[in-house]
């Protein structure tokens, strides 16, 4: 066999059918002034912090000849105490599983309640790894609707649910690209016709992936895990931690839902040095999520102004905001690089997303929109 | 449906059928003084290495706002630089893949090249992981079979691989926890076979996981992953960098093969600090690899001991040693832990596992071993 000079360099290998003609995930790593495409919190973790995990990872690292704490009990213990604080319910440390990141989480409830010969639903555009890592755990998916105002479509997903008995739903609030918070009755409502649809085995699990939670108008969804044991909430320490590099995910459920995924999760996945830099983090919780606020505030601006410039804007409950329409978004995003501010096309006709970053980047992003804006029809 | 007191508590929720009944992976953690039943390095990291962990986390800390490296670049450099020192093999950053501990290193290949439909064998008793994350990506797991003396039976493997046709095969070298090396013809002999069998597609994936290879009185098999497309060596920074809390896993192979797990690998799947622990531990190399020599020489003592004492003994090229036979190697193992030492029971009929430890952690083992060998028929 010869090598096509146009093919994947992994042609050649006895890889999955299904992995031939795919790339992989991933947003452009371009070196701009002005990133607001991946949704990171722009602000630096405060110095005092950043001394306070030196000192726990020394202290880990005088032991990083022994595995981790496999359970991680003190972190869950933690993510339970801020969990409890401000998520407007009370959660204990069985109820709380943590991963590399919100991504592993959610890979480790799909090979527990998905996999070969099961579904899962979300409802697009939504956070496509959702869609992915189902795929790369042998799950189908299913993409459900919304309607054109970006909200969910409750009739349309509960049509879908019914007729298609997922086994995992997804339901993305504060949805990613878009900004759009769910009520808690449409959680319920898809709730109930996920359990009505899989009546005959288990149900059916609700994962509610609450990343950007922190930053909403409404309150966390966590409450609605009380009595319901197939609902999840899935958070991440990467956005309002500011702290997109310590990769850290956890979850908050009925604790028989933490002990099923410990049949799937590889042991000692949480490395020493992740639990101890997440623990300091957590010692700092007040001061970051003073910066919530800022990057709220920032974040309602952004929304006011582009309103201002002309452009339509999805109301937004995350850090983030969804703006258009363009007819050609992709060469909008292209003269918005071209003015050096860098925003995430992620293929939703018309529209492209914006990360709130400290206020002299949103200006900066401001201005590259007004520039544009002149030049051609929005 | 009301709970069954003697259930798992998982029984209600809609996991999977193949997960009801399992139980999690996981070495007992047990509070006793001598702990030899992971395989850890007993050796914390030398002081000045803890120290450049502190600076070099510290500095990751400093822009952990931020998504860390997503294909980790300079690790994967100096990842490549200690293989091409070390391995008798030169490679290259494009030939290395890191992931969180060699376990997700495996569960990415298998994504990869395994999965739903396809199959993997590897010849027990070895790493009971390659089996567990089989089953976990919905890879078939097939049993190949060993010698009595935990050698593998080359010509029993052949005629496995013919028949069954796997889609990846793994050889553990040195093989855990029998300790036992595998020569590079045996490789060879499997790796045809493999190909062969597959020849009507694009061959097998081979899989050499030598997590224990730097502890070897053999070369590593690395070298012959020259011109062998579908020839992975995997290996950890676990035992001999001492960095088990740390889990870093790498493997090195074609870089198409490392093109092809990019399809499957959860974006930014490694941490910014642990990144920084990892090249901060590279950077003291040479201070480690003499603590596994130390560790070789023990490893040797234990055996010469061992084999003194009256027990049947495994060849090891390991920094642990199978040890035996006992009628029931389950009440030999509770014996050697009532003198206050914990070994491991892999559950290989008649045998247990003995991690090296430190002299005087070996000595408080061969004492108790030589207690029970004076009230017991080993």
């Amino acid at each position: 066999m010869t090598r096509n000079p146009s093919s994947s360099p992994w042609d050649e290998l006895p890889i999955r059918d299904e992995l031939r003609g795919k790339s992989p995930y991933g947003a452009p790593q371009l070196d701009v002034p002005v990133r607001l495409n991946t949704n990171e919190n722009p602000y630096p973790l405060p110095e005092p912090l950043v001394q306070r995990i030196a000192e726990r990872v020394t202290e880990a690292a005088r032991d990083l000849n022994r595995y981790p704490d496999r359970d991680a009990v003190e972190l869950r213990t933690e993510l339970a105490r801020y969990l409890s604080r401000t998520g407007g319910h009370e959660v204990t440390k069985d109820q709380v599983w943590a991963a590399n990141g919100s991504n592993e989480v959610i890979q480790q409830l799909l090979q527990t309640f998905g996999g070969p010969g099961r579904s899962a639903i979300g409802f697009e555009p939504s956070y496509s790894m959702h869609g992915l890592i189902s795929r790369g755990t042998g799950t189908e998916w299913i993409s459900g609707p919304r309607n054109d105002d970006f909200t969910i479509d409750v009739e349309a997903a509960k049509k879908a649910i019914a007729e298609r008995k997922p086994d995992v739903v997804f339901i993305c609030s504060p949805n990613n690209p878009t900004g759009t918070a769910v009520a808690a009755e449409t959680v319920l409502a898809l709730y109930e016709a996920a359990q009505a649809a899989k009546a005959d085995t288990a149900g059916a699990l609700v994962v509610i992936d609450e990343a950007y939670g922190e930053f909403s108008h409404r309150s966390s969804l966590l409450p609605l895990i009380e009595g319901r044991r197939n609902l999840v909430v899935s958070r991440t320490m990467s956005k309002a931690f500011g702290a997109a590099g310590l990769r850290l995910g956890y979850l908050a459920a009925d604790s028989a839902v933490v002990d099923a995924v410990q049949l799937v999760r590889l042991p000692y996945h949480l490395s020493s040095v992740t639990q101890a830099t997440a623990l300091a983090a957590l010692e700092h919780t007040d001061t970051l999520l003073k910066y919530v606020e800022q990057l709220k505030t920032e974040r309602d601006r952004i929304v006011d102004e582009l309103r201002a410039i002309g452009c339509e804007v999805v109301d937004s409950d995350a850090n983030f905001v969804q703006f258009g329409r363009f007819d050609d978004q992709h060469a909008a995003w292209q003269a918005i690089l071209d003015q050096g501010v860098l925003v995430r096309d992620n293929g939703v006709p018309g529209w492209l997303r914006v990360t709130a970053g400290t206020p002299a980047e949103n200006d900066a992003f401001l201005d590259a929109v007004r520039a544009i804006m002149k030049e051609t029809d929005a």
